[in-house]
């Protein structure tokens, strides 16, 4: 069922997975108190422990110093928050090469290191992240309480300080109304699982996260574990659902895919809810092989048709109909590259 | 704006034209009273007369010698009517080879001659219809009254026994909701305009069949002449209708149209329904000159896609979900073949 081209594990299901530590020095008031000399301290501490680094090359953004279009593709690419992007005079950024990690400074806590990886990968995730943590909590202390553990702005974030999240692909869970469930059967086990991107409940492109709910109690390795379980399992019966819906009747599901591949193919306006609804389609096809196209492909095609980046592509900002011009037009372009670089499937 | 393939007059528009004779033979009882021998005799006098004809080849088919499927076939063709396939006893037809003209035998009067040309064609489809009717007249005369003229089992026959019809595709005066008001204003010139295909007053594919009301008081010439003038303009004002259309906003026109195409080159499942009206992109997109496919190409692609003329395709009565699925699958393969005939415009 899994494709080829998914080579991170449970890719056909799972976009990334993310390992996020919130951290405060111990000697500089939180967020709450902080005054802007001190949040620019924050700054020059992390930026010294991380941008000298010779391993792994950080980039420093202050968000002051982007204008708001940058600062949206940061969004778009979940390297910040739009909580970070709230704080344009002490929030910044440092942001690995590879962007797989990346270290949010004067957001709710002075640091919130986060690392992303695709598919559903939370050990390696919570390594890269110990990893950044050790050398930026290295010459000076953090917060930490030897009963509570890691201190943080929110009480919700104390203890490990830890939250591992992934974003799961569950269109066929979807259509079966069997979200609900599912996401009372994981909170019974300490998880939250919310639709991504859409307004009111709704999750466009069936995208949706799921993310451990308490930060305290429990190790870290338990934290990564008990998520690595429950993510798998929600990954599996969202496999054997498609399954189902396509044993159910083969003709009417290669149909539906099908046809929103021609219209990706030909449309000449297209607007954000309608694509991610159509990425929905497209990375399912390519999920249970009636496609052969990369996940990764799609998933990049994804990220890269949002408002900021299709702006950002531009060079300039778009007006709302330029916007569904430009990207029907690259959805054309570059799916079609995309399936041609594989065999396209009968 | 006509379509370099378009060689028929007005083919952008108009997809045929047809010129039908209603004749009886004046020594045998009308269809209401007429005996199944002296049905056969109208047979006999009739395929004496064209089959052994040298310049053009007539076939003769006998209702009752041919399935079904067979006689849809024939009506879906145009080359016979309903009325025909409800008498199998007696009703024949006698089609030439390349089709456009045909007899019907024992429809409401003894025959019925037609003529049939593509595109906007009266004077010659009259033409090809009375040399028919010179060959057929020739031994046993017709019935014939000095003042009526020509005498026919309805009355709103009687006269030239004429009727002039053609089919027009308005896709444009359908959407900006203008048909109501030229089918009014072609009553007052004594022409019909009804839809064609589709139930309770719609017109699938937006087609519809412009026809005379009256075949007696004019001569057959005017008959022509006024038909040619009123469909003339009514293609006219399709087009200035398409042209309104593109100038209002070109983007979504080119959009839906190019839509059409992807989803005709890419479904698995077609109904006839869903065809007509993607048909109707199709042929409105080409007559404009967005797509370079040649019109005949895309009205035979319909003809043949009708559903007695798959189930002859498939050699076979087709179930339901067969048919679905043989339409998506031959739409595929022969519209590929037209768009790769000539270069798909971008």
């Amino acid at each position: 069922m899994s494709n080829a081209y998914a080579s991170a594990p449970e890719a056909d299901i799972i976009l990334s997975t993310r390992v996020r530590l919130a951290r405060n020095y111990a000697d500089l008031p939180f967020e709450a108190k902080i005054a802007p000399e001190e949040a620019q301290e924050v700054i020059k501490r992390a930026a010294a422990r991380l941008c000298g680094d010779e391993d792994e090359h950080f980039t420093f953004l202050r968000m002051s110093s982007l204008d708001e279009n940058e600062r949206k593709v940061l969004s778009e690419k979940r390297l910040v928050s739009l909580d970070l992007l709230a704080k344009p005079e002490t929030g910044a950024a440092l942001v690995s090469d590879d962007e797989t990690v990346s270290v949010m400074l004067n957001e709710e806590d002075h640091l919130r290191i986060q690392a992303m990886l695709p598919g559903l990968q939370p050990e390696r995730a919570a390594e890269k992240a110990f990893h950044a943590d050790d050398r930026l909590g290295a010459a000076e202390p953090f917060a930490f309480d030897a009963k509570w553990g890691y201190l943080t702005s929110s009480p919700t974030n104390a203890g490990t300080g830890m939250r591992a999240s992934a974003i799961l692909h569950l269109p066929a869970l979807t259509l079966s109304k069997r979200m609900g469930a599912l996401a009372q059967a994981v909170g019974k086990l300490g998880f939250t699982l919310r639709g991504m991107y859409g307004e009111s409940g709704e999750a466009d492109g069936c995208l949706y996260q799921m993310s451990n709910q308490a930060a305290i109690g429990r190790s870290e390795d338990d934290i990564v574990q008990n998520f690595l379980a429950v993510c798998a399992q929600a990954a599996e019966q969202e496999r054997e659902e498609r399954k189902r819906m396509i044993e159910r009747d083969q003709d009417a599901f290669a149909d539906k895919m099908m046809r929103t591949v021609g219209i990706l193919l030909n449309a000449r306006l297209m607007d954000e809810r309608e694509f991610m609804r159509m990425y929905s389609d497209l990375r399912m096809a390519a999920g249970v092989g009636l496609l052969n196209i990369p996940v990764p492909g799609i998933d990049r095609l994804m990220l890269e048709m949002q408002p900021a980046s299709l702006n950002a592509l531009a060079g300039d900002e778009l007006s709302e109909r330029d916007r569904l011009l430009l990207r029907a037009s690259e959805v054309r372009t570059r799916l079609t590259a995309l399936m041609d670089d594989d065999e396209h499937m009968e």
